[in-house]
């Protein structure tokens, strides 16, 4: 939560170097998805070359970095959850390729490149996603598990996050919603499946990774789903205040396909009041941490704040 | 291997009946599937209706029922390898909903029904496969690994057959080698990664789960290896002299687009004699089970022996 100066006014976010904790995260990530992916050389090398372009197109990592800081919240060293970090960003970025298709949403760019289908074919792009969506697995089974959460959990927690009543089911319903009225509930609802689902879904494997204890992923699942929240509502305000270059996709989409989005449902005034809500539920959650989760803290608020 | 009267003349199958083993297994496998994927009725209907018309459009079941078969030859019970049996038919039931779609082999019918993007269109279609994908790994997650093989041996055992350098990989390729002339070494090397890997992990998966011995899974592995070339050296052969009714499919696909076959590479008469060969092989890696692999011994007869 920025004053007007841009300078963070929160009293604990000042101890934190949230810039430098971000690089240093983003570079272990990078580092393990590297790994994880056969090089561009591994036949047949159009798809490892189509998986790679947009696994390293320029992403966030806001998930994985999500996951690394639930671990260390809750006292786990990050190394332990870098491979359900890594799958986490696998299952987002194909969900991204197969999002974009033409029979899609369509579109041209993401990330200021061309689309996966826009450079490799449609054929390749469906399969490249299909590619990341199964190593993300084979990822996640290569997690040493701790004493209170197996193997099997970690899967079933990503399976569900990323399946047919989450991630893809949202998708499913927001193409549904195109062109028409939706209810307040409705669009809760889509934001819930489509973005919330899977980011809750990263700061639970973190915890799950420490071996943490049941009220504390309760709080992570608190988090996680206002973060969640906040973080889409932040993303529908941005396509409509933000340019095309700024974003790196086409800007102004959702009203161009009448996508039901939280501007049009509230208002934007009302969106960016439920965005600082969401985000303030968020750090509520954070309570039971007792000032060691400074880095989910810090990564709330800049979702929050971010243009872009 | 039939006689001219279509009778089998193998020994020990005379002691199996095959018919009523494949209806007993079908229907379990079928069961298990129902349970697993939600109803119609389950929030975004679209999606799970598309995921059902798929699943349930009359399969075969050859890689489940090659999973259950390979536990029991083990020693194992069945139920036991029913989670993982039912991950396999998800993953090949959601390759071929992306095989066919207009980006790759642009097929309109599949079993004798339209394909799933001709009834839900592309856009359902693609994240139909994707949830089929995605549940594959929660219904392998459900299995109870036994003491020497774990969740996660499981899980990297479906996600490498399933993966960019198997199952994915055989179809980029195979995609690729279109309207190009190929060698026999690169012929393998596509039916290998498209079609035998899955095969072969199918039994290794139902091995595993009745916790079999290294020599037996080297068995299986031989076993499975050998059947899932026979099986794609005779779909070749079936495209060429079968008729698109009896196949459920369009038949002379391959030669319209000049697919890469083993008829076109071999010839139709060294394309029979190698499935014969192959069958040969795998019924040899089935010795060291001596005689409790009847139904797999079967199976490979049958899918031999197939005239669709």
């Amino acid at each position: 939560m920025s004053n007007s100066s841009g300078k963070r006014d929160s009293g604990d976010s000042k101890l934190f170097d949230f810039e430098s904790y971000r690089n240093k995260k983003v570079q272990m990530i990078n580092r393990g998805l590297s790994r994880l992916i056969p090089k561009s050389g591994v036949r047949p090398a159009t798809l490892h070359q189509a998986m790679r372009y947009s696994l390293f197109a320029g992403g966030k990592r806001i998930r994985p970095i999500l996951c690394l800081a639930a671990a260390e919240a809750c006292g786990g060293r990050p190394e332990r959850a870098l491979h359900a970090a890594c799958a986490v960003e696998c299952i987002h970025t194909y969900s991204l390729i197969h999002d974009d298709l033409p029979a899609m949403d369509n579109d041209d760019m993401r990330r200021g490149k061309p689309t996966n289908h826009k450079v490799y074919g449609e054929g390749v792009a469906v399969l490249a996603g299909d590619a990341l969506l199964t190593i993300a697995f084979e990822s996640a089974a290569k997690s040493c598990p701790g004493k209170r959460y197996g193997c099997s959990d970690l899967i079933r927690e990503i399976a569900e996050a990323g399946g047919s009543r989450k991630l893809i089911g949202g998708q499913v319903a927001d193409l549904e919603a195109e062109g028409k009225p939706v209810t307040a509930a409705q669009l809760k609802y889509i934001h819930e499946s489509k973005t919330s689902a899977l980011l809750c879904c990263s700061v639970r494997l973190g915890g799950m990774l420490a071996d943490c204890s049941p009220a504390r992923l309760k709080a992570l699942t608190d988090f996680g789903t206002n973060v969640g929240l906040a973080f889409q509502v932040i993303d529908d305000i941005l396509d409509v205040t933000q340019s095309s270059q700024k974003l790196g996709k086409t800007a102004g989409k959702d009203a161009a396909v009448e996508k039901a989005t939280y501007p049009v449902v509230h208002g934007l005034e009302k969106s960016r009041a439920t965005a600082r809500r969401l985000t303030k539920k968020a750090f509520k959650a954070l309570e039971i941490f007792e000032g060691k989760a400074l880095a989910l803290q810090a990564l709330a608020e800049y979702l929050l704040d971010r243009d872009c």
